[in-house]
């Protein structure tokens, strides 16, 4: 059903994985800090350096805090200049949702954002999982004027998400982008696509460098990372990347 | 052997804990994005907003990814940018700490930053507490001109680092200031204090409270929040930090 070219977006938690996420052929890098809390706003300083560094399209996530996505008038505003922030430092895009306590997506202040985001481009990510009904859910994304949903078909991954993301996909009726993510890798990037036909692909592509530290000190675990993992640096694999965008691109 | 006043610090990951801290009597926030990853840059609109919203002393940990602290030139790039940006929204210091691969202090990379961060104060963080020798580590930050040191005395917590943290003090003569941190809670602050000699603490005083969510969605978890924790949101606890600080001010 797919008719245009597979996009594949990284997911990126540190300078070191945006290189690589472009090395691999990524179309486009989504830039988070704090992986163990499903992505934070990245720090102006970063999101500088990143844009320096990337020809690809750079999407900037817009998140002041990690657990739910119902937040104070205090981090609406975090929120507001964040994306000011992303704007002045080039991003293409900047990738937020906002719901409300009765678990709809949040649409007068999903709306506020979009209109000082633009011209950039805007998803909804996976906030749009937790709500209460996915196809009102959809509809509200259509109407506030996101580009494009990251979903996982309201589930643990994209796979067991296969038959709502398929829904949603058509439901969408190019509308609106549907984007598919959470456990896309080599193992289920093809089948993801055939079933779905969604056409493009949010991935992490994890691996791990040693740290360049020679004197290690083992006094002290979980310091700077889970304990036990100080010395090994969490990045995306440039060879992973390709691997799963070539499988997904076969399809 | 205290001579000052206690000066109480404590860590906030988000905007709310931020007002809890102020609200509980601290004298200083660290601000920090990334809780699990021990501390990274936050982003530029929660500083901002941070600053707006706070009387006391505001640092920002400047920290570009999560795992060791050993960081390739983009990132020390990085790390220069969002000292400019602290130093723009108005923050009163900076925390960071450059490890070399051999386990020292690196010199000339944490002196440039300082340079950059003036009139700003600078704290080392507790990559101190990895390196091969903390006596010399020590008079490598009083030579760069850091003001102060987080130290948990090369241990998991500061109470089983009470006798390095007090050759610390001792060793640090005011050259310095020694703030001890990590494990400092209401069942060990004072024997810290008391045996340390430390004016300077540094705490979480975590607590949770409920999400503001009616609606929620039990089918996904781990997505905004460790598994099982979606609506229950971390923040510093203004009664704890109160309690903390009346018990340590008492030594």
């Amino acid at each position: 059903m797919r008719r245009s070219a597979l996009i594949t977006e990284v997911v990126v938690y540190n300078i070191e994985s945006a290189l690589n996420a472009q090395r691999g052929g990524a179309d486009r890098v989504e830039l988070c800090d704090n992986p163990g809390g499903g992505g934070t706003t990245p720090s102006s300083g970063t999101i500088a350096v990143v844009r320096e560094v990337l020809d690809i399209s750079l999407f900037v996530m817009i998140r002041p805090r990690e657990g739910d996505f119902c937040y104070s008038d205090l981090e609406f505003e975090a929120m507001k200049g964040d994306i000011a922030r992303a704007k002045e430092l080039g991003a293409d895009g900047v990738v937020f949702g906002i719901l409300s306590p009765d678990g709809t997506m949040d649409r007068e202040r999903n709306r506020e954002l979009i209109a000082l985001a633009r011209p950039l481009k805007v998803t909804a990510h996976r906030a749009f999982d937790m709500t209460r009904n996915p196809t009102e859910a959809l509809e509200s994304c259509i109407e506030v004027g996101f580009d494009r949903i990251l979903t996982s078909g309201q589930q643990e991954d994209a796979q067991q998400g296969i038959p709502l993301i398929s829904t949603l996909v058509q439901q969408a009726n190019d509308r609106i982008a549907i984007m598919a993510g959470c456990g896309v890798h080599e193992g289920t990037v093809e089948e993801i696509i055939k079933k779905t036909g969604v056409n493009e692909i949010h991935l992490s592509a994890e691996t791990t460098r040693p740290s360049r530290m020679r004197y290690r000190n083992g006094q002290i675990s979980g310091m700077g990372s889970t304990a036990g993992r100080e010395y090994l640096i969490d990045t995306a694999s440039a060879s992973r990347v390709k691997e799963i965008r070539n499988r997904g691109s076969r399809v």
